[in-house]
């Protein structure tokens, strides 16, 4: 086995170490060694995720807090070294990196759905270290080359823009839909484009915030609905599908009564309690579906494409970097800032 | 156009009129006259519903209640007349009638969901009056021959047969499914057989009532649960589809909590309320999508053959028949009488 | 009942009538009364389909021809007068006309899949006459009223479009498809063009017209392929959706082979032969489906939709006008110009 | 690593081993030794395919015929011995084998069609191996344990009627459809059972060989029909879905023309040929669909739990068991016997 010098000699793992609730520190550690059919990847961008600021100031959502602990899971890079048995990417390709590790094999993985999988093990969360780091050691096979018109953020944005494929999909928004997505932050922004980008003819966009509600317009929405005046429902809004991207529970029961009876209310937001409250007679007489996805599963591919085709540019809801000594600020920035959708982290400034 | 005496000479319409909340009279009304592409049904069998009690109580769940009004929208019959332009089926045929009118012409018409049609009348549901009565005129395509292997009383059975058929349908359950079923009234207990006729390889069942759930027994139910014991949930079930059919607001939850990752929960029972508590951050980590379902569309046939191959057998949920003079004494059954489930009006008798 | 000169006074509808195979002459018939829930419309532009093409050529395909007839199925035009019960669109409204009389209450009309329907009439498939005249009736159903950004023209090419969006529907291009357009005729340049407006990352056009190649090109295609050169299937092409635009027998199997395991062969274009062969081996081991696809149903609003929002621009495929008098030249257009692809009949002209 | 002698002490494997085309001879072997997560299995039933006969007669289908090799893939048998890393199901648990070894990674495997993967190892395909044998190695996460009351030829018969279940999955066999299945071998018989069992309403079984079609009487289906004396075009058949699993290239096209409007046609049955001829023509204006199936992929619980429930009762197919080293005369029984439908291996005889 060869040593750390091995792999990146005269360098350390420079990384963003948060050691407890809304406490982190820069810790220079050594280089990852890549296991078998890994890579060790250059880090070159790292997008901060409301659930990484959600993490830092709370602690996880779904696991057990031990730390010392890495947060960051959008991320790209440059693969660095292969790992015994790895054979691709070329070291030198940039690539995305799909921050999944399922078991492959349940019934769940083996259906296609593996972003269910029981056994996953995903970027960030624990006691799966993240992304906020020099050096990352990935399986090859969820590390995916990017061409040259992707840039390094956009591919760190590949994962939240899975995200959002993955939603559209399990939505069936399709050709002539008529959408409202509740909330223009990163996800509800990125949802917008993609919406458009899919066939959908209408997109309407509601928040309270008027600066994301004037980002949303760039981004292809037919109309904004500040939240603030009139609720969706309240403007008597009706839709094929609803995405609920605010992980705001009133935005939830509001959005429904916009479906139509056969449409589909997709469920993308993190609520921040354990029940929600739905309008559940109105959606019984007009079976009106809650389709509730998590993450994503084999949509790393089409979200790639999506970017190198230009039908979506998510640069647009980058409002700011930061280097890796900064990530720190750039986890308060959400909160305190309401012109800030989406800082980047450059992991090697 | 021909007078009544033309259609039936001799006979008056003998109807069960409901004149106030919980007050009905038997009258002797005119026979009725089919319409354009009508016919006139001379009424054999007439299933008591859950809703026509619920309607006989309280009023109307969606429309408003003007007395008078007939109840009844279970029935089967024989062809006894034809209107203008009606050709089929023949006199003499009997007929289960699906009791939908929809417009025939709106986008969810046109899209195959015709149960969820705006500008539907159904029958019972005011205005539309319902099938307690001797004679029903039908549009003669919602008129339904069955084989003479299929009795008046499954005849009659074939619309909360159908129900099931399509909370079948929109919940998926599949072949090698495992189900739970929430409550085993007449919709849980024709769900139960369903499940088995269509493949599922687990049928769990949960009531509180033991005579109910030893029927669910005989009709293929795997597993009984006794909630006044424990939940489904309480006893670490697992199933690929909840089904819930008792319309009971606790039972949602806890049968949501039984659901594996990607499973599905529908919704069949009309809930008391208008809004419902769900457990959606269990949901969204796990996918599992709310699917309510309504009446249904395009099951009548599917429906009459699981039960002409003898697949189904509606009638093992009849506890009752009467005669058309005692339609009040059998809407207070299903309140007063723990081993009453579906009793069946007599409506010649 | 009103007469001919209530509904338009001293106007006379002139029609261009087929009275045998090739030979077609202009005739002035009274202007048609509107009957029950039906449209007086006043034609606006009609575009000539191949399938116009043929039947003046060759006589109908499915059905027995009787002359005289009138040709002509891609219309659009402005509602002139209502017919009795008709209350929609109000007289002076831009339309573009669905030419589906489906019966409405058969299985497959009650289905969803009215294009199915064993009753339908069709504008311009005998008995039912066409829209190559200055005045036509149609169900006030099956008139969709189109916003201003929408020409004449475009409007009359929602028809076209129609059958390329219900097309894209059937063969599941979903988000980041590869797909490969056989046939750069009107309909794999629309095909092309949907396409990409719904999101697929890759579509490759194949021809043996240079001139329609390169029209591909400017619609959206990531890649032409000139067929007499080489096949896709021998340049080795990778896609997820092949659909067959072309009718040519021999491109179906070619464009089989270039489908992955598990995708999606549909086929559009109809084929001059009763049977066809097809790769069926290659198939069995890809698991890749064969769907064919017929008209449309449901597609309007969607088509119209994908225009008004500038997503789908079908003007583009325009590359002549002719007047009404001169539609038998716009019927020899097709086979005798390289450079002519859709030529739009101005029917006031 | 533990010799042959720690793993079967004293015991060799048995093999039915085929050095050449028609060329067959029992070998005895060593035990091999499982590797990294593979269980051994002491085999004890094994079915002889229609595949085995091909393959035995005329070299593999798909693959270069390097001799020697062990044919064999319907394959049950115990738990012996784990290899390293194993830890399920525990050693004397009876098996039902999955065949299939894919590679877990690739998009299709990802995406839940595994049974598509270009790397897929299956059992008895060359170069690997299959199950005419005393001792086979699987890996741990295609042995699926089998219950009391599923016998061990039922548990062999899971391979098959997992390819049933999958094809009635692809078809979209639904509750109330009406079936046409094309032969009567050992897929055919299976499909009529299934097909009855997940709700269908009428099963036509067509074949050749009268004691084959008196077989699917006693399965369950509800019309037989001869075709050497009318096909089932010939009679007017109609059909929801139609499964070819003759494998003769006359029976699909006869059978297609028996699919109704928006119906399915399914293909099971591998074809002797490259190509095939289908009436596309018939297929376009009706959109009848084309659907290969191959093998299958996530069936084996399905399958497993209609066989434990008694909904489908596999034994019905066997009609003859011979000791392993009479593995020749059972490939050769298919041929010769026109009463002879499946025979089963016992391999520990």
């Amino acid at each position: 086995m060869p040593t750390n010098a091995t792999v990146m000699p005269g360098r350390s793992n420079r990384t963003a170490v948060m050691d407890g609730i809304g406490r982190l520190h820069i810790e220079e550690r050594p280089v990852p060694q890549p296991g078998d059919r890994e890579l060790l990847v250059e880090v070159r961008s790292v997008g901060v995720c409301g659930s990484d600021v959600h993490f830092f100031e709370h602690g996880p959502r779904l696991n057990v807090f031990k730390p010392p602990h890495v947060l960051g899971h959008e991320v790209s890079g440059v693969v660095a070294a292969h790992g015994p048995r790895a054979t691709r990417p070329p070291i030198g390709t940039r690539v995305a990196i799909e921050p999944s590790r399922p078991c492959g094999i349940c019934s769940l993985c083996r259906g296609g759905r593996y972003n269910l999988c029981p056994q996953m093990r995903y970027l960030a969360a624990p006691p799966t270290e993240g992304g906020f780091a020099r050096y990352l050691t990935v399986p090859e096979d969820f590390a995916y080359p990017v061409p040259a018109q992707i840039s390094d953020d956009a591919a760190a944005l590949i994962e939240p823009l899975s995200v959002v494929v993955h939603a559209a999909r399990c939505a069936e928004i399709g050709v002539g839909a008529r959408v409202l997505v509740s909330g223009a932050g990163p996800i509800g922004l990125l949802m917008t484009q993609v919406a458009r980008a899919i066939g959908a003819i209408e997109v309407n966009v509601s928040d309270i915030n008027p600066f994301r509600l004037s980002l949303a317009e760039t981004m292809g929405a037919t109309r904004v609905i500040d939240v603030s005046a009139a609720t969706p429902s309240a403007v008597r809004l009706e839709v094929d599908v609803f995405i609920e991207c605010s992980g705001n529970p009133v935005a939830l029961p509001d959005g429904i009564r916009c479906v139509r009876p056969g449409g589909v209310a997709a469920v993308v937001g993190m609520i921040p309690t354990e029940d929600a409250t739905i309008p559940l007679a109105f959606m019984q007489t007009r079976e009106i579906r809650l389709v509730p996805t998590f993450r994503f599963a084999n949509s790393y591919a089409a979200a790639i494409g999506l970017v190198a085709t230009r039908a979506v540019r998510p640069e647009a809801i980058i409002t700011g970097h930061l280097p890796l000594d900064r990530v720190e600020t750039a986890l308060r920035a959400g909160r305190n800032d309401p012109r800030s959708v989406k800082t980047m982290i450059t992991a090697q400034a």
